[in-house]
């Protein structure tokens, strides 16, 4: 058994306040958890840097709604603020980054049903260190594929059952959408729903940007940029990424605009970036073997982001 | 924790020729598999009667083609085939059955992708009791309500990355669909198309009988039963009992047909069962309120197929 690099554990548990840290090179699941089993159960991926989770009240208000989604009743959220923190102070004393810039950490949220027959689930944190390759693609970005979805943008709603708004632990689908995106060439994928829209990726979610100059009415130009992502009443997951950066780009006299959104919109953006709590602001530099907006545009807007992402708390 | 009822738990492990037995009331698995993190891996059910497990290849047959096609290297069947063995001679030693009528082993197969970072399937053989609720349900029959899958029927050959044809452990879906079964009043669910097709229960196969007098062309009548099941090209997953209970229908004299069906061929049938490999054969009462057929067809011809069934090995 290969033992997982660099990992902290630690499971919510009432006999400890702050959570109980487990030995991750020891087996720490009932082989007949549900989670194992059957994939029921829910999940949040968050970051922490220097030290500091971000967007903590997001991931833990989604984790709820998620839950809420599958009928699981999980610990209060300050039951997981208290073992985040634990989790975060053990595992940045037992794998110091050697900088502050690689200083991140990624913090896992996992509820499962439990074991079989029981009827408490199973709830733990997991540290991690964050992907190189993650890190990696926010510069030089990446390559995706346009991929059948299977749904409606309706199918959701009229089907409560079918989870599409909860992020739950059955994510088979969404990783073999991944290994098929990789073997066509591609680094990533991009969810269409079968009335031809645009959803987001199998991790991320999708954003797009258009730069205008437009006469200003009195002689002189003025830029308009706007930022756009698929309707969230579409059957998507709701991100807590392009949520807080939208709030950041208003504030930075960003346009804002919610879908639809067809495959044209992406090939017609100035840039499209998939964008997420751990690899953060992907730029995409082509969907299906085309360019999006130009190197240049991209950078830049990209660079502009970025900045409004630093300041996310 | 709870610990689980009389399991018993053999892992596929190279250095255990006929699998290594692992104790059930102590966690087994590591936190960061694949299959409790991403509900990534594939996974069978057959039922053992006195010591005997059923439809052995069959499962084995179809265990292979999901794991082919989530990408997963699974061991060779051989390895399997002694692993069950182990595991039934361990739950009958440790669990004698009161009497030979009482004598059935629920045996899952389960494969995941491993734990993050290793490239080492976790496979491993779970050996647990009967539930007596699927026993009770073979004699007194359920209601189901009809609930919609969100895919058309064409969905799974045109996107295989949405893994229809896979039984996966990404359940989370088919959990909620029953759930909200059970809200309904109901005991169980079958999925419709959006194309408006009948596909399959969350955990099961839709199998309905006709039974027609017709003239036989010399002045005397002949009975004619018809057994149909929806065609399998339809995104569902082909259903070992289904497969195994045509064979011996066919050489009863029954004919045999492929949908595509409709719910109203449901509620045409002279019976609809749901069947599967641990419930069995589920005759099916009322769907969505009304009676199938009446209570003494259903009875008469579930006596006929359990006969039939019996037989399998």
């Amino acid at each position: 058994m290969t033992l997982p690099a660099s990992t902290v554990l630690v499971f919510l548990d009432p006999a400890f306040e702050n959570g109980r840290v487990a030995d991750s090179s020891q087996p720490q699941l009932m082989a007949t958890d549900l989670g194992a089993t059957r994939g029921d159960g829910v999940f949040e991926s968050l970051l922490a840097v220097e030290g500091r989770a971000r967007k903590v009240q997001a991931h833990l208000n989604r984790l709820e709604s998620s839950a809420r989604a599958l009928d699981l009743n999980i610990p209060e959220q300050d039951v997981w603020r208290r073992a985040i923190d634990t989790a975060i102070t053990e595992f940045r004393d037992a794998f110091p980054a050697p900088s502050p810039a690689e200083d991140e950490v990624v913090v896992k949220l996992l509820v499962t049903r439990g074991v079989e027959g029981a009827s408490t689930p199973t709830c733990w944190i997991q540290a991690s260190p964050s992907p190189a390759g993650s890190r990696r693609q926010r510069e030089t970005g990446i390559d995706v594929v346009l991929l059948d979805r299977g749904f409606d943008t309706e199918a959701g709603d009229r089907a409560p059952w079918l989870l599409l708004g909860a992020k739950t632990l059955s994510y088979a689908v969404n990783m073999a959408a991944l290994r098929y995106a990789h073997k066509q060439g591609a680094d990533d994928a991009i969810f269409t729903s079968t009335d031809g829209r645009v959803l987001e990726g199998p991790t991320s979610t999708v954003l797009l940007a258009h730069v205008e100059t437009v006469d200003d009415g009195a002689g002189s130009a003025r830029t308009v940029k706007r930022l756009i992502t698929p309707q969230l009443d579409s059957g998507i997951l709701p991100g807590t990424s392009q949520d807080a950066l939208f709030a950041k780009a208003k504030a930075a006299g960003w346009e804002l605009g919610y879908g639809p959104l067809v495959p044209e919109d992406l090939f017609d953006a100035d840039a499209v970036w998939l964008i997420s709590s751990i690899r953060l602001i992907a730029p995409v530099n082509h969907v299906d073997g085309r360019e999006i907006g130009t190197p240049a545009m991209r950078k830049q807007l990209t660079a502009e982001l970025n900045e409004l992402f630093a300041g996310i708390e």
